[in-house]
C-alpha cells in the first residue's frame, strides 16, 4: 500500500506518521512507502518499516497536485491547511490554499485513468457557526461564521461531489477541537482550552480568558489520528453518498476541564489557572458550537475520548512521558 | 440605480427584463440602466423607461466578470448558468460556468474600491438531496446528490462569506421547481411537472411519467420574478449571515395538479393526461424534495403562489392571453 500525507509538518501530520511508523500497516495491508509532504520538508521518521519520500511542496499550485498523485497512492491524508486565524486574516491565502489546493488534488486524482483512492480529508466542526441547537444533529446545515469554515465546507460538498461521480472514495473527518494540543502557547483564540491543562501540568501559571461555563467539543491529539486511521480503512458504500462526518468528542466545560485537571493532577496543578477575562475572545467563543450528537460517526466505527480525564493523561502519557509538574 | 442581469436570455431573466421594464424602478429608486448579459446576446426590450446595454458574454470567463461590474451596478441578479442536465454530462464545463463563474463575478465586485453591491442569486433546491425530514426545515444540511446541486452549494457558501467580510452584498434565492415552464417540452427529468399542465391547455396530450402520489415544491414564474425584485430590496441586516434562503411554495402531489388542472380548465383538458410509467425518471425524481417549511423567507416577505390552481392561472393569464383548447 502507497500513502501521500499532505500536511504532514503539522502537528497531527507527525502523530499520523508516528503512528503509521509503529503500526507498518492499514487494517490488514502493509505499508510499502509513505510520501510525506508540507510547505516545509516533513522530518522523516527514524527506522521506518517502509520506504519514505519527505517533500517540500505548495499545495496551493496545481503541479504539487500532479506530483503527489503521481504514484498513485492508495491512500491519501489531506491535512495540509492554514489555520482559522490565517485563513481569516489572508482571504486569498485561505481560499488559495484551503480551498484550490483540494480541488486541485481532487482535480489531479480525477486526471488520472481507471484510479480512485481513498482520500481522508480533514474537516472542521468549523463548518458550523451560531446559533444552534443542542445537542447538534447530523443534518444541521451549514453556517460557517469563518472563511476558514466556508472553504472547508465547500471542499467537503466538493469530496461528495468527487466521491458521487467516482473520480474518488471520500472521508470527511470533522474533527473536534484538539486538546490537549502539545508545544508553545498557541495564539488562536482556542488556544486557551489547551493552554489551561498543558502549561499548569509543565508547572507554569495559564490564563483563562472565557467563563467557566463555556462548553466546547474536544478530542485528544490520539483520538484524531485514530480517525484518520478508521477513516482509510471505512467501507465507503457503508457511508454512503453524505461522506462527511461529524467525529465523536468530549463535551466539556471550562468548569468540567478544571475539575478533570483536579483529580488527575491534583489541587496545585489546578490552582495554576489564572482568571484573566478577555471580552474579545468571549465573543468569537460565543459563535462556537458547544456539542453535537455525532450518531452516524459513532455507528461507523469512530470513538471518542473517554471522558476529559482521559484527554488529559493521553497528553501526560503521550508527551510528558507519564508525569508532570506537582 | 444600475442593474445588471445575468443569464437574461433564459425564461426567467426574460421574465425579469420585463417586469423591470413594467416597473421602472426597484422599490422607490427609479432604474437609469440596465445591462443584460447572456451566452448569447439578449434580445432587449422595446420601449424600455431606462438605458439598456445587451451583452453577450461568457461567465466563466474573468474577464466578463470585470466588463459586467465596471460600471458598478447597484443591483447585480446573477442567473446565469448552466442547467441541472447538462452540469451532470459535462463535469468541466458545470463547473466552470456554475462555479468559477459565481466566484469570478465575486472577485470582480471585491477588486473594485468602496463598491458593495446587492448581489441577487439564483440557487435552487437541488442543493438539496434525499433523505428528507418532512417537511424539510430551514436548518436542514446541504446533501446535493448532483454536480449542479453542488455547485449551487458552494456558491451559496461563498456568497455569505464574501458577504460577512463586507464585499458584497449577497441574498441568495433558492427557486423551488418552476411550474409552468413555458414553450416547448423540456426534456429534462423535472419537465412533465410542466408538461402535463402547459400541453393539454394547448389541446395537446402530455405523458405523466411517474405515479400520482409524487410530491414536489412549486412556484410560478411569476412567483420567481416576485422573489428576485423582493431579494433586490429586502434589508440585508434583518437577513443576517444566513443570507441563502428557501423560497416559500406550493406543495403539490400530481394528483392534485390534476385536480387543480380539471377545476380550472375541464375533465376535456384534464384528460388529455396520459400515463406512461418512465422508471428512470420515477428513479431520478425519488431523490427530489418533497416540501418545505420555508419560515425565514415568508417571515421576510417573500410570498408564494396561493395554490396549484393559482400556478395554472398564473400560466394561463401570463402565457395564453387569458384562454385555453378546451
Amino acid at each position: 500500500m502507497r500513502i501521500v500525507v499532505t500536511g504532514a509538518a503539522g502537528m497531527i501530520g507527525r502523530k499520523l506518521t508516528e503512528r503509521l511508523v509503529l503500526d507498518g500497516a492499514i487494517g490488514d495491508t502493509a505499508i510499502a512507502h509513505v510520501t510525506l509532504s508540507d510547505i516545509v520538508e516533513p522530518t522523516p521518521p527514524e527506522n521506518p518499516p517502509f520506504a519514505v519520500d519527505s517533500v517540500k511542496a505548495d499545495i496551493g499550485a496545481r503541479d504539487s497536485a500532479d506530483r503527489l498523485t503521481a504514484g498513485r497512492p492508495d491512500v491519501i491524508f489531506h491535512l495540509g491547511a492554514i489555520v482559522s486565524g490565517e485563513a481569516e486574516q489572508d482571504f486569498d491565502k485561505g481560499y488559495r490554499i484551503n480551498l484550490d489546493g483540494t480541488r486541485h488534488l481532487l482535480e489531479a486524482i480525477r486526471a488520472l485513468d481507471a484510479y480512485r483512492p481513498r482520500l481522508v480529508f480533514a474537516s472542521s466542526i468549523a463548518v458550523f457557526g451560531a446559533p444552534f441547537p443542542d445537542p447538534i444533529p447530523d443534518n444541521f446545515f451549514h453556517t460557517p461564521l469563518t472563511s476558514y469554515g466556508t472553504q472547508k465546507a465547500v471542499d467537503e460538498l466538493l469530496l461528495c461531489d468527487y466521491t458521487r461521480k467516482g473520480f474518488v472514495d471520500g472521508i470527511g473527518i470533522r474533527l473536534p477541537t484538539i486538546c490537549v494540543r502539545p508545544g508553545a502557547p498557541n495564539k488562536a483564540a482556542s488556544g486557551f482550552f489547551s493552554n489551561i491543562i498543558r502549561e499548569p501540568l509543565a508547572g507554569k501559571d495559564a490564563f483563562l480568558p472565557v467563563s467557566e461555563d463555556v462548553m466546547h467539543w474536544h478530542a485528544s491529539p490520539r483520538s484524531a489520528v485514530d480517525f484518520f486511521i478508521h477513516g482509510a480503512g471505512i467501507d465507503g458504500d457503508a457511508v454512503g453518498p453524505r461522506r462527511c462526518l461529524t467525529m465523536p468528542g468530549v463535551a466539556a466545560t471550562v468548569a468540567e476541564q478544571i475539575a478533570a485537571l483536579r483529580s488527575v493532577a491534583g489541587d496545585r496543578v489546578a490552582d495554576r489557572i489564572k482568571r484573566q477575562p478577555d471580552e474579545a475572545i468571549m465573543r468569537i467563543v460565543a459563535g462556537w458550537p458547544t456539542r453535537f450528537s455525532a450518531e452516524r460517526a459513532r455507528e461507523l466505527g469512530f470513538a471518542a475520548d473517554r471522558d476529559f480525564a482521559a484527554i488529559i493523561r493521553a497528553h501526560i502519557d503521550d508527551e510528558l512521558g507519564g508525569s508532570w509538574v506537582a
